[in-house]
């Protein structure tokens, strides 16, 4: 690359301009896109107008786009010229999960409070990580670039989603139908966490995701426990009896052929896990609890990266209200998910959840099931240049040497990306596990902004390198 | 008793004025009278203002009665005079259960409709047979005495309450605090059920009620199931692991020394229930199901009259709203209750669910339990001469002779009128078991407030022969 595009002055751009950064996030954090209410579509569209908006203004040709569900955001910048340029897909979210419950909040979720704390300022607001203060650490990255240099130093697609909190219901579909619009030579996926706020990540195995609601229905309506008590089927007994056997006393997920296509970690991996030095106590303190749990005889890193899970995300039915209600309710439900490893089909595995809840139903009983997503687990290649220039990037910036590790949730937009566009992604982000993302009060440390920009400004040189 | 007291003309009062009975059922019924929701207390108290009107019509001194929570009517009648008259108090109550689901109603619940089905006529309302149609049946018989006689043929109080359905928080300091104005000879409660639609019934056994409301605390917030599924205690995995183990496989309650105060039934219960010929598939299909089920190797009267249970009423934890969310609540929660037989000290038992939690509970976790209500089994003597004038009343009303049965609702005004005042009860009603009592559409057949009105009519006149 020519010495135009030298990278220094971008992050001088970057350091001098961070305060807008921070003002324009806090801009995007204000539009109180709830995707998986439809009280909020409008706030949903709000929020894409807004992105397409900054765009603009960069040098992208940037428009929302129609998906059958919620709006997508995609833009093109043609970066500095020439064939042999690197072309990189950019993918993030800015829809956000409900912020109830909202008498846990310290601060208004929608009205980002900028709050002092351990590592400086934070911002808290949902939505503040995941994912739109990502979002904005390559977004304040390519303006930094525009304002110092007049373009991006390499062509650049953006895929701005705005169903990821339910699911990504649309976006295999979108994908497909607009593949040769959305070819590059890499994603880059800015969604997940460094690995401390001293340190910085790439995250090459993600668990994927099946999520199922169930009800289980018995008698015809509700009725009086005390006329009908001991004599009929109470479907809320049923299903904690049923769900109360998803796991075994060693903590093993019992629904049929759950663990045939898990493959155990490489003795590589396992090993850079064992030099990372997870501290589990420190994990474990900072929710309130002190017990290692969950499926014996594996370290904390292998039952968040490579172990798959079974978690019961809700449950409801009956009388919830104040006080007393004497009742046996006509049916029971509950929201359950697995995190899925790589090689674990999440139909299978939804086949087998559905033979399992079959066989322990009652006499006169019937399932409803409804599913909500169901995604594979990703595991990425690690000797690829771009992931090689992403990490020099990185090392760039912070002191401390970036790292490779794994993460317990799931973004399914990587496994959807390779199938419908045919190339591999690189996910670097800048959270952290502390910062709360779908519970209350979820922040993003300004450092963590700040670091992630610069990152981000680096990388793009780093790219730019790769091919010319 | 003097021939002025004959109970023909009576009796033929009651039918020439039953439209007029069914017209002043619509008017109570149309008073929204929900004492578990503080925003319907004014109607409450309306309904109490409304009886002590229709008792003062009828020679009684009335009056509204404040007990600390929801109002009491109390009511007296002297009778024909004279020293050696039976005093009978007359117990029901006022207040309803809430309408909801409100939607699952065919016409608005505090709107009565008369509707033409199998037995004719029947009232459909909140309210309609618990407890206003069966406190009407009371009431009517007093107004055809008072309209052919001028006066009742023996001495009355009447005690109408206005909390049963919130599980009488102040009944019992009520009846301690005016025990010489109330006391008497013996109690009618009219809350229980005829055995079919041409058998009446006295009930001699009622279960007693045990209500908690328990919630396993566990993280200090609510996480994300990807970044924390697999390493930290789910609550709500917890609770149904741990709830799902209140049975055995045989439907036995596995709260320790659940069973150790549960009586059998005598050889003769067993025998007088064997002709009863209760017919459990039609009482199955009643509700939409057909297999039996609950304890192995016991009856259906004797799992609806004698044996204890444990029924889930309500069960509520995580997100229960619409789609997905990834969400490890930090809390679950369950409403659950005892139906309790005589000998079973409701507070032993409360004591043994606590250890069954406790013996359960999880690192790191924590109980929060609440109880609302906790009243003993009830077992009336059957060979007293006012059960056995109520008797002969039912028989001279029905063709069918009246059984004796036991229920598995509870009441606890029999257990807290034996406490604080020192007589016993006779359970007669007139309710069927399909009357959908606490359910959306409850009724109440009008052949069943007929018949009622007309069997008070006739008791009346047996217990006026007791004595004199």
């Amino acid at each position: 690359m020519s010495s135009a595009f030298s990278v220094d002055p971008v992050l001088q751009e970057v350091d001098s301009r961070f305060e807008e950064s921070v003002s324009r996030l806090c801009e995007l954090l204000r539009i109180p896109s709830v995707s998986t209410d439809p009280a909020y579509a409008k706030d949903v569209r709000r929020a894409a107008d807004w992105l397409v908006g900054e765009l603009s203004a960069l040098g992208f040709t940037a428009s929302v786009r129609e998906t059958g569900t919620q709006p997508a955001v995609v833009a093109h910048h043609p970066g500095p010229g020439g064939d042999d340029v690197p072309h990189v897909l950019y993918y993030g979210h800015f829809d956000v999960q409900p912020a109830e419950p909202l008498e846990l909040w310290n601060s208004p979720p929608f009205e980002p409070a900028i709050v002092e704390a351990e590592h400086g300022r934070r911002i808290v607001a949902r939505g503040a990580v995941d994912d739109k203060g990502q979002v904005m650490t390559f977004l304040e990255a390519f303006r930094a670039w525009h304002a110092v240099h007049g373009t991006l130093p390499i062509r650049v697609t953006v895929l701005l989603e705005g169903e990821e909190e339910t699911g990504s219901p649309s976006l295999l579909s979108f994908l497909k139908a607009n593949a040769d619009e959305l070819k590059a030579d890499v994603c880059v996926i800015t969604d997940t966490n460094s690995w401390n706020i001293d340190t910085p990540a790439i995250t090459t195995r993600l668990r994927g995701l099946l999520y199922a609601e169930v009800t289980l229905h018995g008698p015809s309506h509700d009725l009086h426990s005390g006329l009908f008590g001991g004599a009929v089927l109470n479907p809320i007994n049923a299903l904690t009896r049923i769900l109360g056997q998803l796991h075994d006393d060693q903590g093993r997920v019992q629904i049929p052929g759950f663990y045939d296509d898990v493959a155990e970690a490489t003795a590589e991996e396992k090993a850079m896990w064992e030099t990372l030095g997870f501290d589990e106590a420190a994990f474990l303190a900072g929710v309130g609890l002190k017990t290692p749990t969950g499926e014996a005889g594996r370290s904390a890193p292998e039952r968040l990266w490579v172990r798959p899970t079974c978690d019961i995300n809700g449950i409801w039915g009956g009388y919830t209200g104040a006080g007393a209600k004497t009742v046996i309710a006509a049916k029971a439900s509950a929201k359950l998910s697995c995190r899925l490893v790589p090689a674990q089909d999440p139909q299978k595995v939804l086949a087998g959840l559905k033979a399992f809840l079959d066989a322990h139903t009652p006499p006169d009983a019937r399932w409803e099931i409804q599913t909500f997503g169901a995604s594979p687990g990703i595991q990425v290649p690690t000797d690829s240049p771009y992931l090689r220039a992403a990490l020099d990037g990185l090392g760039e910036v912070y002191t401390n040497k970036p790292v490779l590790i794994g993460m317990g949730g799931s973004i399914p937009v990587g496994g959807y990306i390779r199938e419908a566009l045919g190339f591999d992604s690189i996910f670097v982000g800048f959270g952290l596990e502390d910062d709360r993302i779908h519970s209350p009060n979820e922040k993003f440390e300004l450092k963590c902004l700040h670091n992630g920009i610069r990152s981000h400004a680096a990388i793009l040189a780093r790219f730019a390198a790769l091919k010319g």
